[in-house]
């Protein structure tokens, strides 16, 4: 832990309970009737006391409603809240006028059943874009939700998110560090639409250390960076994504700038396990695959380098079929947009170089295809700059599921 | 034809013969084994005098060796050029230094049997990426070809270059405006790891015209870019791609820069069927999409955002399955860094609009559904700034099969 020399050492303990987990917050996951399924569509979050929030949204322009209600809400409150109210099976996304009044009656019906200010709620949903909520059975759900909230209710709070997720994503630990005991808690959702930069992806944050609202805000943002913002499944954006955070300080513990590195590895141990979790149960995906870039002029360029090829279908499609065809990952590198120089370059998958100092090495590709059959990749490239500038990004490889999945998406 | 007031009126006509329709080329494409299937993989066109020649290369750093080799033989002649060799099966990347020897001694060869300066020679390469070429099979191929030469077989020069191509791709027509007539031909192949910027695909084009060295790289350029830089099947950019032309005057018919109209319009005439050929056989492809974005703040931006559609895992998928799913439209002209106004942004499945002043239509899906059944489809999408930005580019739709194919390209 270089760089770390005046912070005690940090032990991360798993436990149970997912958004529950930490002190201090109930949950409720119920069935409102969005989904014709009838699975479960409507998640609530509450902290039991007014709670620090802060979170991060979607870069896309096309912002849906409750996306654009819960950045207000932030606003008004000085960022601070009591609960997150989630639907899914419907986005709310491209529903003019009466997409912005369904996400207020949601937030108002949430704070009369919580017994706060609407502006003390933040509000998601997720699902189809386009098509209006049936807000009166969200409604009926917001009052059953709140009638059955529980601090053992995590995994159902983070199963009512999903929409084509194969699995619910929930994760949660105890930060011990210098004395001090505090818990983090996640929930996610996300399967396609996903890329860096938020996608189609929520997340919901929990923690019960005390953390002002200026510094909760940057954590989280920190933290973002380097787990969901470093995913991808098919390299879009969505109307939807954000990722909320609440600290109620249940555990009396308050963590101060000071307290930097621990913030921001106790967020970021929360928020890992949940964005590897969206690419492993990426639509259609049967291989997790990392992609670290190397050699680069600078982290930004890696990073480029990192999330083309992250991207690509050719090298997705290529590790889908256990195919070590290399030669992809260095065409990439080479339109990625960043410094690369093919001379110096270095190609390894996984730990078998097939390419350097200018020359493949093509009688290792039998021993490469072995080690694709395997179900996590590891992808290497050297840009070959002889800079410092590295990246990782996770992302699955890209099956002929994927195309059905998302062929038939509505019809 | 507004702002053509000073401008003969041109006539085109479809024509047989691709590359060799024009007067004064011959052509061959014949088997040297590199293609384990024993199918055509080496193709020669040749001009019976010097000819301009210009040439449009990849983008990518990771440039094969012919591709360097061929940027500096134009460098070295001052544009001109008498023959193009073209090899299919090995791409001749990232070979290292046997790379280029192997394209030198292309060249070379090339240059032997037909009697020019090596200098003179263009030279390409397209298949597997890190495979040397087997240049002895190759150079026994060049002297075949050579021998074969005839002005009727651009047809076999157009199948000696495919590589997953489903079908070759040839266009010739003849070009009359105010009296002169000449003609223009061109083959082109591609099918995967395409995109604008030039991709994993392969263009040849010749004309009977005489066109100025410096003119005709400038036209070539200009007819480039509304052609092969406007369409995409995979969003891949290889390290291989190039589009030559030669200029040989057997015509008669001289064009300077005043004739600027005339050429680029003769050269795009030629080019956007072979273009539009790429994507129609593209890896999986079932469909052919048209992207038009209108209503951008600038071309560029319109662009930028046409190619994000065109790119669009989520877009190509929907058209597979006939879903008329327009949010996803919506949420990629979001995403895509160019201005976008939700609120007075319109989105159209051929001719029925979806999404207007910030509500959905989405009654209409059965009829759009029903659109979606056709096998050319439109897409429109205004980004609702105001501005009079616009662009057109040309996709296919993606299927299981684009994943069958490239999880097993070489295994």
């Amino acid at each position: 832990m270089s760089g770390a020399a005046f912070q005690p050492e940090v032990k991360f303990t798993a436990v149970d309970g997912g958004v529950t987990a930490p002190h201090g917050f109930r949950a409720a996951g119920v069935s409102c009737g969005i989904k014709a399924s009838g699975g479960l569509d409507l998640s609530l979050v509450v902290s039991d006391t007014v709670a620090s929030a802060a979170a991060v949204f979607t870069t896309n322009l096309a912002k849906a409603a409750p996306v654009l209600l819960s950045r207000e809400h932030l606003a008004q409150s000085g960022g601070l809240g009591r609960a997150v109210v989630v639907n899914s099976g419907c986005a709310n996304a491209c529903t003019g006028a009466d997409g912005r009044d369904h996400a207020l009656v949601m937030a108002a019906r949430t704070g009369e059943a919580v017994n706060c200010d609407p502006s003390a709620v933040l509000v998601a949903s997720t699902g189809v874009i386009g098509v209006k909520l049936p807000i009166a059975k969200v409604e009926r759900g917001i009052a059953d939700a709140a009638a059955q909230l529980s601090p053992a209710s995590g995994a159902a709070a983070a199963r009512a998110i999903m929409t084509t997720d194969p699995f619910p994503k929930e994760s949660s630990v105890e930060a011990s560090a210098g004395g001090r005991t505090f818990r983090v808690g996640g929930m996610a959702k996300g399967s396609g639409m996903i890329e860096p930069l938020m996608a189609t992806m929520l997340g919901v944050v929990t923690t019960d250390a005390a953390v002002a609202p200026a510094l909760l805000q940057r954590a989280l943002k920190a933290a973002v960076d380097e787990t969901f913002n470093a995913i991808t499944v098919d390299g879009e954006c969505s109307t939807n994504d954000c990722v909320f955070v609440l600290a109620n300080g249940a555990s009396g513990v308050e963590l101060t700038e000071k307290d930097w590195p621990l913030l921001v590895a106790s967020l970021t141990a929360a928020c890992e396990p949940l964005a590897i979790g969206i690419v492993r149960g990426g639509e259609g995906a049967t291989k997790l695959i990392t992609v670290r870039v190397s050699g680069a002029a600078s982290n930004d360029d890696a990073r480029r380098t990192a999330r083309a090829i992250a991207n690509s279908l050719l090298v997705k499609t290529a590790v889908h079929g256990g195919d070590p065809n290399w030669g992809r990952l260095v065409a990439v590198a080479g339109r990625a947009g960043s410094a690369f120089v093919l001379e110096k370059a270095v190609v390894r998958i996984g730990p078998i170089t097939l390419f350097t100092d200018g020359t493949p090495y093509d009688e290792r590709a039998p021993e490469a295809a072995e080690y694709l059959q395997g179900k996590e990749i590891d992808l290497e490239v050297d840009l070959g700059t002889g800079g410092q500038g590295r990246s990782r990004m996770w992302t699955c490889d890209l099956s002929a599921d994927y195309v059905r999945i998302n062929a038939d998406y509505r019809t």
